[in-house]
């Protein structure tokens, strides 16, 4: 192993494994882990080197191969459990076309199917006996749901649907595991009911032939072609011409059309945001993840790589010592961390709410699903972003798919898309926030719920900051001061435009349009707070059970970094009404510039506690023996272009080329 | 075609065509390009729409066939001239195996070539009778050149140096069209005569044999492997075991070794940082071409995307509508004009360079060199970010390939590392900045040269904006002023920083170490003012050259666009030294919003002015006539998968998946 990642090991601050423990929920479940990732790392099945030398059509192949393999590891090893077989999905660490199918086509019926439908389906698809997708999105439709124009039309002569794409707009397109794949699908399809609109619902469609897998008839389905990433994924495309199902196909558990065409609506509207909350929580875990991958492969490489010498003779310096590479990484591998304890806070939200909701609590439910889309949105425009940086950071190396990088990077970003696009989802927060604060502003006094609580207080607007030394930054109460101060700023100032743009004569639709990129802004800033605030509280709740003082140690150093780096970036957002002047600014950068001195030597330890096998980090940068050059050369060599000497094509192409005359 | 591009269209506030020819240099001119690229557009040979569906090896097959076919067309046409040349490369539009011989391998014969060298190689070269690349990176060495280890070692009994690769990490790694097409390679290695080591120097090798393109005995080469796109191009390896080539072999223009052994040193040490300024002129022209193109499809693909109405019942937005979209685009727009003049500066600046150094006036070289690296990477930044940014505002469909976006980012994205690491050319011109402002600190009253004047003025630093109103930011001269007081703060902060350092007892070198990520924001800074700076001139002059008003109007919004944005977004660095205050960000958050509203109406023509073809946008979303979504349908049915109705892999995989038990 490399010389220079041995002795950084050695170094460390504080006890490695002990950290990976924390991360993972303790030494039990880490080992579990541990065996399922060994397991697969060790199986040839699931070796992911190749796919960077093969086709699309053999991508695809190969992760249906994957798949069946997952089946029968299932069965081998009694991986009955939900939580074993995600483990084992994990491990694979591939877009699998049975991702929709465990990720949204069993959630939806669990969520919307009455308990005769889940009686009837879930089995069959638990037992992966049908595969199933999720459809909503349409080549003309994708956030604007009721835009939707697949229509269902219920012929009560026959108590069936009857599902038609009236336009090539209404067609589905993007679903995944739709092209090739999927047997069944939820289909979301505007209902009519005797020429009666009554608004967009799931419907269950069986799509193809269980015996030859065959699409029936009236279905035409395929593939929606080469995406940036995501090869081993059929996302598809589907249209219905008049393709007719039965009256309980419609998943009725809110909704309900009675054999005589009689429809209900659903009592309480929002209940279904709850399976999108559990997505959105699943995401935010991922941006953790993800982000904690690109950091890995991008640090351990800074640590190999060496490049000029401080002094001509002296050896070269590992690029990790540059301030310029530490500046951009630190503060991602503290964003990873940052992320990794908003994942557990959202996690619990979640688990809290669905107890509450048994006994009928639904008073969470708006402050969840505001939250979850502002999480959503700031985490996974973080990441990508950050996934970027940390290639960029690898210099020309970087650019090689065989760092593991762009993949990751690409195969991730759609992340900001789908579950609602990112900007979407911020007004979707920004709007119960200024509702709140509205609120809060009618009636002094007023009590608003857990994160939100500092809208009540505008007198927080005045106050200012008071941290005019690198050691008052590292207050965790005053980092949290500045992002609640820059929160409510901004959410008064969006309040105060509002109001503004109504008195220059605009309705109050005209004039939220005119204020929708501060919406974004407020979105943001709302959504740091809860990140910073988390992890504060996260420290304080582990101080508190008696973790280690080296632990505690690094996680704060990595909190601070965190609180801070993003006070710099937004620096405006914090000057521009006098919160901050260059008397607490100075300190800021100085105290910035500490903490990643202070980060540097427990750089590699930091990453090595997120224990990612070299099979999951897919990277001849990263790997953990720091053989980087032997690695990317070795796995080069793989190249189809290098199976023979001579260029295919030389005869063709280049011999005429040379010997054409001009 | 749609009927709001059509409406779009018809509705611009100035004469699309004129701005074209502005654009590209005249009327004449822009019937030439046109000619040329519809040429390429209706010859088969060219088409580009194949690409998403074919292997990297089919694609790297494709673009022999596009290089063989190019080289009969040169003859067809009697496209003699460099010029006409390059336009058909352009209009061609694909990172073609000879990009590396025209762009590299043939200048350097001509920089660094003696007379002599330059009468025996350019003839080949220039009709393609040879295929040469250009190579200096290692897999160990990139950024620091004299660290590069393949040795050039003089033999002086038979007058040959003898190439040789020491290490694993000596291996040449990167150089375009190295792995498989090139026939010949200048080598960048390290002359050592007589155990004196006589640092790097340019060789010309011949890589393999004419006849029947065998690389030549002792020399290992292949491709290095999938990257994140280029897979047109074969980056490649290369090993020397002991490889003679004659003496004559090394481009000896500047140093020359005699047939005894005597080595004599280069007259100006930095005179083939010429060539490079040349190639970062291109760069930063590219960055301007590639961000249009992005933004075209994105703004034509936001005309026709309607999603939600904005109350109920009523017509859907096109969500160029949306000020988040606006804001979003816009300035990327503008960006794109801005770059546009500054690569004619740059370009300009560069041929009275030429024409001063057939003087030997070498004097602009300092900072033309210094200004080329902060302009490389700031371009090359803005415009790869900028491209995901449109990818992104495109919602789903901009993650299709077929919307041309994935691969326009990824291909381009080596800008930013490619000619010098953006980061470390940053370096570069903070230390020139430094420097020139050390020197007018000590000697008041120096003249400094044209962009950097303004750090002679050291008074400029306590004067504070007075755009107190939204009319007062359209102001050049003020905004200006902005440009210029930030990026003076920011040298004059990096200069008390040093000697801050100094006096905590650093030597410079260390001190230099501890301000890295304030030099790039030096860098930075310098180079905004340097944009906007060239932007308000173009527009002074075309003004005086008489333009007429409709165009000089528009063009003042785009650059009024750039100035402000972008002072918005460093928002921090104006207000942190009190330079700005909410006095004047209010009216300048107004001034911006109201901005967008003026391009909105002249979005669609404005980038119809840059006046690419469908080939050249090679976009479903981005098509002239609108007609996206039927497109999109079309493209994606060429998917290999969709040959079948039936998956491949069904009967190996997915059938045994869904009958397996668990
Ligand atoms: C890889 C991938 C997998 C997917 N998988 C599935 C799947 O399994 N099933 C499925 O049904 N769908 C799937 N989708 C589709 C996905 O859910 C949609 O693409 C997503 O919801 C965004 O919708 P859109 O594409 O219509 O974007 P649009 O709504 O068209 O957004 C385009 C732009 O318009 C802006 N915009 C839109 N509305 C407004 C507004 N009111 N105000 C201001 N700005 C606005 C957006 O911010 C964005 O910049 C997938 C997509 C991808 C990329
Ligand atoms: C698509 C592509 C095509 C290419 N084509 C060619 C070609 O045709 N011929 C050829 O010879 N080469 C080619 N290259 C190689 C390219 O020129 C190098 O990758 C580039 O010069 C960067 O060097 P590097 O990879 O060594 O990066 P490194 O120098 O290793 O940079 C890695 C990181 O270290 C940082 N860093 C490095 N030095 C310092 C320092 N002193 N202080 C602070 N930070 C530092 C950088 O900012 C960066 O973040 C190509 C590369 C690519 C990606």
């Amino acid at each position: 192993p490399n010389a220079d990642l041995v002795r950084e090991r050695g170094a460390a601050s504080f006890p490695v494994r002990d950290l990976t423990y924390l991360v993972y929920g303790g030494q039990e479940r880490t080992e579990h882990l541990e065996r399922i990732a060994n397991m697969v790392a060790s199986d040839p099945v699931f070796r992911k080197t190749d796919r960077f030398f093969l086709s699309r059509t053999e991508q695809y192949r190969r992760s249906l191969e994957k798949v069946r393999h997952y089946k029968e590891l299932i069965a081998k090893h009694n991986l009955h459990s939900e939580l074993d077989q995600q483990d084992l999905r994990q491990a694979i660490d591939e877009d699998l076309p049975i991702g929709l199918h465990v990720g949204m086509f069993i959630p939806t019926i669990v969520g919307q199917g009455t308990d005769e439908q889940q009686k009837k389906w879930l089995p069959l698809a638990r037992a992966y006996k049908i595969i199933g997708t999720y459809a909503q999105t349409e080549l003309g439709h994708g956030s604007f749901i009721r835009g939707l124009e697949t229509v269902a039309t219920y012929d009560k002569s026959t108590q069936e649907f009857v599902l038609n794409s009236p336009t090539l707009t209404a067609t589905k397109w993007w679903p995944g595991a739709l092209g090739k794949t999927s047997t069944h699908c939820v289909v979301f399809a505007r209902l009519v009911i005797s020429d009666r609109e009554c608004g967009v619902h799931p419907f269950m469609v069986q799509l193809r032939s269980l015996e030859n897998h065959e699409p029936l008839k009236g279905i035409t389905v395929g593939d929606i072609g080469p995406k940036f990433a995501y090869e081993t994924m059929d996302n598809g495309f589907l249209r219905f011409d008049h393709v007719r199902i039965p009256r309980d196909h419609m998943l009725m558990r809110f909704a309900q059309v009675a054999a005589d065409g009689t429809y209900s609506t659903p009592p309480h509207s929002k209940v279904s945001y709850a399976t999108m909350v559990f997505m959105r929580a699943y995401i935010i875990g991922t941006a953790s993840s993800t982000l904690a991958k690109a950091v890995t492969i991008a640090v351990r490489y800074s640590c190999v790589r060496k490049q000029f010498p401080l002094r001509s003779g002296e050896p070269e310096q590992q690029i990790l010592n540059y301030q310029n590479q530490q500046a951009a990484l630190f503060p991602l591998l503290a964003t990873a961390y940052a992320f990794h304890f908003t994942g557990n806070y959202i996690r619990q939200m979640y688990s809290d709410f669905v107890r509450g909701m048994r006994a009928q609590d639904f008073s969470v439910l708006p402050e969840m699903h505001a939250t979850s889309a502002g999480l959503k949105s700031l985490t996974t425009w973080i990441a990508s972003a950050g996934i970027e940086t940390c290639r960029a950071s690898c210099g020309g190396h970087g650019y090689s798919k065989l760092s593991g990088l762009p993949s990751l990077y690409a195969n991730y970003i759609p992340a900001c898309t789908y579950e609602g696009d990112n900007t979407v989802m911020c007004f979707q927060l920004a709007r119960y926030l200024l509702k709140l604060y509205g609120k809060a502003q009618a009636k002094p006094g007023l009590r608003l719920p857990g994160n939100v609580s500092y809208l009540e207080k505008s007198t927080l607007l005045d106050e200012r900051c008071d941290a005019s030394t690198e050691e008052l930054w590292l207050d965790p109460a005053r980092q949290l001061h500045a992002y609640r101060n820059r929160a409510l700023r901004l959410v008064a100032n969006c309040a105060n435009r509002l109001v503004a743009e109504m008195q220059k004569g605009k309705d109050e639709v005209l004039a939220v349009e005119a204020i929708k990129s501060d919406m974004v802004k407020v979105a943001k800033a709302h959504s740091y707070y809860v990140v910073l605030n988390n992890f504060v509280n996260a420290i304080e709740q582990l101080r508190a059970s008696g973790t280690s003082t080296p632990i505690l140690r690094v996680l704060k150093t990595l909190c601070d970094l965190f609180a801070l780096h993003f006070i710099q970036a937004d620096l405006g957002d914090f000057l521009e009404y006098g919160y901050l002047s260059s008397l607490h600014t100075e300190p800021l950068h100085a105290q910035i510039r500490r903490l990643l001195e202070a980060i540097r030597p427990d750089a590699v330890a930091l990453v090595d506690a997120f224990n990612f096998t070299d099979h999951a980090l897919g990277s001849a940068l990263g790997v953990h023996n720091g053989r980087v050059y032997e690695t990317l050369f070795e796995w080069a060599q793989q190249e189809p272009l290098n199976k023979t000497q001579v260029a295919p094509g030389y005869h063709e192409y280049i011999k005429p080329f040379l010997l054409a005359k001009m």
